[in-house]
């Protein structure tokens, strides 16, 4: 009979690792030894943070990198069809959301394995829920395009979408984020609400809703070269 | 100086807290007495079920129902403005993000109180991360029609809006949960996925995608009367 496939979220930010994850999570983990990890390092990292009984070189860290392609799966997921028990675990927060490994989950399906998500921090809904924004309706774009004229039109597309009460949501690369606050505050209307969610769960988490005309006349975020959630809504 | 308003998240199923609520999360909880809860009943449940210190008497509880008003949130934050920490709980799940809330920590931001989201269960996350679905893009659209030609057409709708590689997520109460399956396997193409997620976390937990084409030889998934999440792929 086939093993389970975990999906195992991971912390956002440095910190105790009690703050974001459940003990039940954890003992999960500790129980696992076949891992499938965007990067193996901090994978190892990782399991060592939360006292995995078993020495690392008994831990099998298959590394799929950042865009795993889905024709690898299957070989990844092989041991599991076997009978092995696995997680799948991302660089940082849930798997497979705003993230890579979507196509192993696929896979898994199309395998007849269980597949078990298991509950941690996801950057995208800690700042949906704290933007104070409309989480019954809302839409996550991931990136933007990154040249000027490009990003201006998409953001006005998104301002006009959002009109119907819909909140829009995207993330930028942390050392273009403070570029995007720019760019928003410059293209959108004065009364559209941007909520900005910096380096959440982190030492120097930020979370701040306001109109842009209101933005316009504070000093700017704390962005510097930190992640950041922007959710906007007309 | 004004306190902190958290969100706390709930569990969606019974079962033990500690696999779907972290520790730091339970104790953060342990240490409030001001609670904005949409119903008071089952808040008292899950601080007696979280362990919490003081005795139910002395834990002031808002019931803040299932609409709350924008124009009740000053009120119900006043305490919090005066220098009292608070909590903002949800009936299941996360407060604010496909439940009601989301005024109350509008009005928290305006009213420059800062807001603390904390880690715990969402059923759309969890739904969202075991699909297999584009988890980059994605869109969350609540309730669709009840009434079975506008929910028909809507779900082409959702299905032709998909095309473009963007997961089309929706809820719908657990007593019609079997119709909307019906519904969705009668109007949409045999190549479109429908992944389903239910009791997430429960004892009556089912994830499955499939392509519709595979849903209609198999036998109907265990949905009567559970909580379900639907996300769609053409």
């Amino acid at each position: 009979m086939a093993g389970t496939l975990y999906l195992l979220p991971c912390p956002i930010a440095a910190g105790a690792l009690d703050e974001t994850l459940p003990d039940g999570v954890l003992r999960t983990a500790q129980g696992l030894s076949y891992f499938l990890a965007e990067n193996a390092k901090s994978a190892r990292a990782f399991l060592k943070a939360l006292g995995h009984p078993l020495p690392l070189r008994d831990i099998d860290i298959v590394e799929i990198g950042h865009d795993p392609k889905a024709a690898a799966a299957r070989g990844w997921l092989e041991p599991v069809l076997r009978g092995r028990d696995g997680a799948l675990l991302s660089e940082a927060g849930a798997p497979a959301v705003a993230d890579p490994g979507a196509g192993i989950v696929a896979a898994a399906h199309a395998l007849g394995i269980r597949v078990q998500p298991l509950v941690g921090p996801s950057a995208l809904l800690l700042a949906l829920m704290a933007s104070g924004l409309n989480g019954q309706s809302f839409r996550f774009h991931g990136y933007l395009p990154v040249a000027a004229p490009e990003r201006a039109a998409r953001l006005r597309e998104l301002e006009r979408a959002s009109r119907s009460g819909e909140t829009q949501l995207f993330i930028e690369t942390p050392y273009r984020t403070a570029a995007m606050f720019a760019a928003i505050v410059q293209t959108c209307s004065s009364s559209t609400r941007l909520a900005l969610a910096i380096d959440l769960t982190g030492a120097a988490e930020y979370i701040m809703t306001r109109t842009i005309g209101d933005w316009r006349t504070q000093a700017p975020p704390p962005l510097e070269r930190l992640p950041a959630i922007f959710s906007l809504l007309a």
